[in-house]
């Protein structure tokens, strides 16, 4: 499966039979777009791992996605062994990404649909007479397998669903602070390709679009890994929208130009108060903003806000391996032999420097301790 | 010639003949040590275009010691075409880069000493009579060339004995602003390897470790041409000195977790009122350090001082070509096909992101309108 464009395919989705896990391959990204159908745990673990499918919301949805289809797939027809398998699954594919809390969410919430509709149909089962010949067995196999299996995938399309339906939600709200003709400036990728559709801070830019607005979008680069000039930069042009990318460290000279009027980041983690962990250099972006005027926005799905974590300093940040910034694709040394390397994979924006926090529940303003709550209390509200 | 270390090798300097420039090429650095002879005007031009010679420093050197070079090497006898080769050459090497103000600053003092050492051989040649015939006219010609070749070499050495001279007495002055255990951040190569010998932003640094001071350097890969990680991590660690790279956008990480107690960055051009540009990105580490209250200093030669240029604003900037964002080492491209890139080599600082400006004649302070006139005062009064 060789499509021209990612256009109307989701970045993750089931295949037309239900049989599969689909995703865009992002791995080959710029250079070649190709689907892959996942239908065995050991496919789908590897392309969590090997970031062929990446951003939070997008791996949740894979493993919920992949539970169903693994499911549907089994020759089991004890409950018993059925069970087994799935838990056999269901750790195997957590163990793919461990500190991705979407992949083990995801996972926790098609266990519990699980444990229900095996719960559900045991019950029933216990009036079996012992009299019962393998035939009627058989047939009551086929109704508690199809039970559970259709329970599993409601809850897997819901899983999808609502992130679709967040990020465009998030997409709305957020819509309403840009202006025609604005200049957008985002880091790293919270884009289409970390969701199912539309993304955390790209769905303004997105409904932007479909309503007529003209604005562009500067994408820095986002090293070590390029996440911003390999697929933010990508899947905008893919859209038709005006896209321009450039290296992290031209973002000053930009907004000294006039040309930025609004910054939109996604997050991997709100604290209470609003500090926000982000990749790496989003921080930088935040002083940049502060200094000439620019708004600075952070799209969050209320699931990546963490009231239990008081601010940005109780958040444990990432150090990975020296060789992502010494060496380009892995073949050739761009630095020094033995030189020491700081490589944090993450950044904490202090909520001073957040004009706002987009939710899919509306716009949270300073202060954050106060604001975020009334957030929780809608959706509280709305569940 | 392949010399195993880049210590005690200048980055820029004449042949023991005196027949050709003698570089580092920068563009083979850390991976090959390699020294390049330069002849030819188009050698010249490319080494400077091309950055196997960069910073502001050592383009100025290169070009002083080239146009020497070139004189030298001159089959002209006849002083006119002599004049116009030299005038052809000169702005041929000009147009190499225009932001660097050394490439011109050292080009006019190349100028000027060749028009004055024509003019005093002009002088004595209104008395040749007519009835002069060719071996007399010849030996003429041999006599007024290497009058103009003595002054030209004698100039050309003035100025690489000078920049040496002038980034040590900047090394002294911005010494006393480090103190024993400081973290000190730069960006870009304002080192050894953009000067003759020292460097401007390392200059307090390598004098640091002679007089036994401790400091830890965190050098700033510096997109898109990896000055940073390149060359700056490489002869600083050369040099003994305690280096750790990062990404550019890192440097707010770092300054967060308290690592850095003072910036030092080099310069391209200084505008009266202390606006500076230099490298892309160096406003971002200004406005980072600004917020973390950090100290931010320019290590500025008063060459680099521009009384004509009044502020920021008019200082022109060269936009470089998109490949230099979209392709590591111009094997493999890393965004998608036809994206706009923006991709200027400098941007400016404004002044009241400046901590200080260290010249060679002292540390100049806010209002800098002021200050720069006291440096420009010592300097006219030195010299």
């Amino acid at each position: 499966m060789k499509p021209t464009s990612i256009d109307n395919i989701d970045t993750v989705c089931l295949d037309e039979e239900n049989t599969a896990v689909v995703i865009i391959d992002q791995t080959l990204l710029p250079n070649e777009i190709r689907l892959l159908s996942l239908t065995r745990a050991e496919d789908m673990r590897e392309a969590i791992y090997l970031l062929k499918v990446r951003g939070a919301p997008a791996i949740g949805v894979t493993a919920a996605l992949g539970m169903y289809v693994l499911s549907a797939r089994s020759n089991e027809t004890e409950p018993d062994a059925f069970a087994e398998e799935f838990q056999k699954h269901k750790e195997y594919l957590n163990a793919a990404r461990p500190t991705a809390v979407n992949l083990s969410w995801a996972l926790g919430r098609m266990d519990s649909v699980f444990r229900r509709a095996m719960q559900n149909m045991q019950t029933p089962s216990a009036d079996t007479s012992e009299s019962s010949h393998a035939d009627t067995h058989n047939a009551n196999a086929a109704d508690w397998k199809s039970a559970v299996l259709e329970a599993l995938k409601q809850e897997a399309l819901a899983i999808y669903h609502e992130d679709i339906e967040v990020c465009r939600r998030i997409g709305e709200h957020g819509l309403t602070l840009i202006h025609d003709g604005d200049g957008i400036l985002t880091h790293c990728n919270a884009g289409k390709l970390a969701t199912v559709r539309y993304g955390t801070a790209t769905a303004p830019m997105y409904l932007a679009k479909e309503r007529g607005l003209t604005i562009s979008v500067y994408c820095d680069e986002t090293r070590p890994l390029l996440q911003g000039a390999r697929l933010t930069a990508f899947e905008l042009q893919e859209a038709g929208i005006d896209t321009t990318l450039l290296c992290d460290n031209m973002s000053a000279s930009l907004m000294r130009r006039g040309k930025v009027q609004a910054i939109f980041v996604g997050c991997d983690r709100v604290a209470a108060n609003g500090d926000t962990a982000n990749k790496i250099g989003t921080s930088v972006v935040a002083a940049v903003a502060r200094k000439y005027g620019v708004p600075f926005y952070v799209c969050a799905p209320t699931s990546t806000i963490d009231r239990n974590t008081p601010d940005g300093d109780a958040i444990v940040i990432e150090q990975r391996k020296p060789e992502e910034v010494t060496e380009m694709w892995y073949e050739k040394r761009m630095a020094p032999q033995h030189v020491k390397i700081y490589n944090p994979a993450f950044d904490v924006t202090d909520s001073e420097d957040i004009t706002a926090i987009v939710t899919e529940y509306g716009i949270a303003y300073p202060p954050y301790i106060d604001s975020l709550k009334v957030m929780f209390a809608k959706k509280e509200g709305a569940s």
